[in-house]
């Protein structure tokens, strides 16, 4: 039973640490939103990617949710002292990532062949898939111009309303190799709890993604990153409230309608189930907070008997 | 009083925090070795202009000659956890320099000026110049083969005989801007106590560079690297039997017959004198061992003292 999950940074990250508990993590191919993907000093970093493969090799910093446990920043702190402007951190460990990434595009391997060799070497068993190895950039209009992803969401810690979020390149990006196959083959698809719009709905703005989804076999299942009216983590609220949509899980059914067959939404959103069924979508309400293993697994294992029922 | 220094790495650097003291730094101006940069994991790293950056930093690892003192290797670790190679130590304050040198070539600024940027940053006030902004590698052929510069220092420790020394690409190469002019305003030119084939020969071998010492108004003096019969440090004595030179002052002074006008050896070679003055250079002996601050700034002063009465 091969599942496929369209993931972003945090969130995804911790559902598919429950995910690889609850099935088989050889039959789990994540397709990853690099549009967040940025180039410090001429290093490319992949922050999305980078979290879900710290976070399944359990070297994820887990109270920062990204970079590795126990990191220390002796070189960014040096590149301050050479003058340098350090508000991206980047651990000493991270660096290393970093650092091999940066060499191997040099070489010219594209980012999907990387990602398999930096997923293999963190003995990973998972497949990670980056929706592109074309250049996509996030970009924000903002009152304030236009803004890079980072400066978006570290230098400015999305305070600022979006006019209109950009997929840079994204017009001539290709799907990397293996997504469509994978999308297509497919016996689950679903969207974690991610935001739907600069995770997931960067994933879908590469040409062909959108369409493979809408042609799968599979059913496609998405779970709820808004809870309680909130944000778990990011700027998912700010933004569903930006575009105009209801900053609940409701919310999130009609951005995603069209998309899914069934929306996991969290128990203390029971009361929106009849509301979100109205538009036409299956929905199942059940813990989605993942605070600890048990609870991600057990999220994990809901949202795959809810799918395999449809 | 212009002085203009031909500088390998350990030796030179150490030279060099005495002759700051000695004379007004910013009157100095290094002519840096740059054929033993090489390139680890995309990141562009020149051993001796960092040398000699960090040792008039008082950053220097006193305890190895090269690397910042204190530092951690965190990301080398990590770098190995990936499955790399690792056997060049970088350290994690020293991959800034690195990370930030790398990132300004790959902008496209010159060496020279990136060399200036890290200079001024340190607060050194003399200038630090590379032979050339050109790529120029020295390679060994040895009866294992063509060996690169820091395979045969570093990862063969020099335990290999040499047949030739390979100045890869100086043919082409171009001294850098500044380079000719200092030399041709000099009142001083001294090449500092470094390798005379793989640290000086290297910077001669750019095309004009040795022809500009020959038309030098300045007196050119140089420092013998080679002690009691043997290098202080480094392959110099291996690569002079090698060539067919004595391993000794004498030896040096045969080297460097056409290029200088004094020679400066240890005290206890001074029985050497006489054998070096009847090649038809001046020489004198000092104490040349730099043991101490205090011995590096007489050293410097004797040199300069001895130049200045030519």
């Amino acid at each position: 039973m091969s599942t496929v999950v369209f993931s972003g940074g945090v969130g995804a990250a911790r559902f598919l640490s429950g995910l690889v508990q609850a099935i088989d993590p050889t039959e789990i191919t994540v397709v990853s939103n690099v549009g967040d993907d940025s180039v410090f000093w001429g290093l490319y970093v992949c922050p999305d990617i980078d979290i879900v493969i710290y976070t399944l090799a359990g070297l994820i910093n887990q109270k920062t949710g990204w970079g590795l446990t126990d990191d220390t920043f002796t070189t960014l702190r040096e590149l301050h002292a050479l003058g340098e402007d350090t508000w991206f951190n980047l651990g000493d460990r991270d660096l290393a990532t970093q650092i091999y990434r940066t060499n191997l595009l040099g070489q010219g391997l594209p980012l999907s062949e990387i990602t398999a060799r930096l997923t293999k070497a963190r003995g990973l068993a998972c497949k990670i898939l980056p929706a592109t190895d074309d250049r996509l950039e996030t970009r924000f209009l903002t009152p304030d111009g236009e803004l890079a992803f980072q400066e978006y969401m570290v230098k400015r810690s999305w305070k600022v309303p979006i006019q209109k979020v950009i997929f840079k390149g994204a017009d001539v990006s290709r799907p990397a190799p293996g997504v469509l196959d994978a999308i297509a083959s497919a016996d689950r698809i679903l969207f974690a709890p991610s935001n739907p719009f600069i995770s997931i709905g960067t994933i879908l703005a590469v040409p062909g993604i959108r369409q493979a989804l809408l042609d799968a076999k599979a059913p496609v299942a998405a779970v709820s990153p808004i809870v309680g009216g909130q944000a778990i983590k990011g700027p998912a609220a700010d933004l569903m409230r930006d575009f105009g949509y209801e900053v609940s899980a409701y919310g999130v059914a009609q951005v995603y309608r069209d998309l899914v067959d069934l929306l996991v939404i969290d128990q203390q959103d029971t009361a929106l189930l009849p509301k979100i069924q109205a538009l036409g979508l299956n929905a199942i309400a059940t813990d989605t907070m993942m605070t600890s293993p048990e609870r991600k697994k057990q999220l994990a294992a809901d949202v795959i008997n809810a799918v395999d029922a449809l």
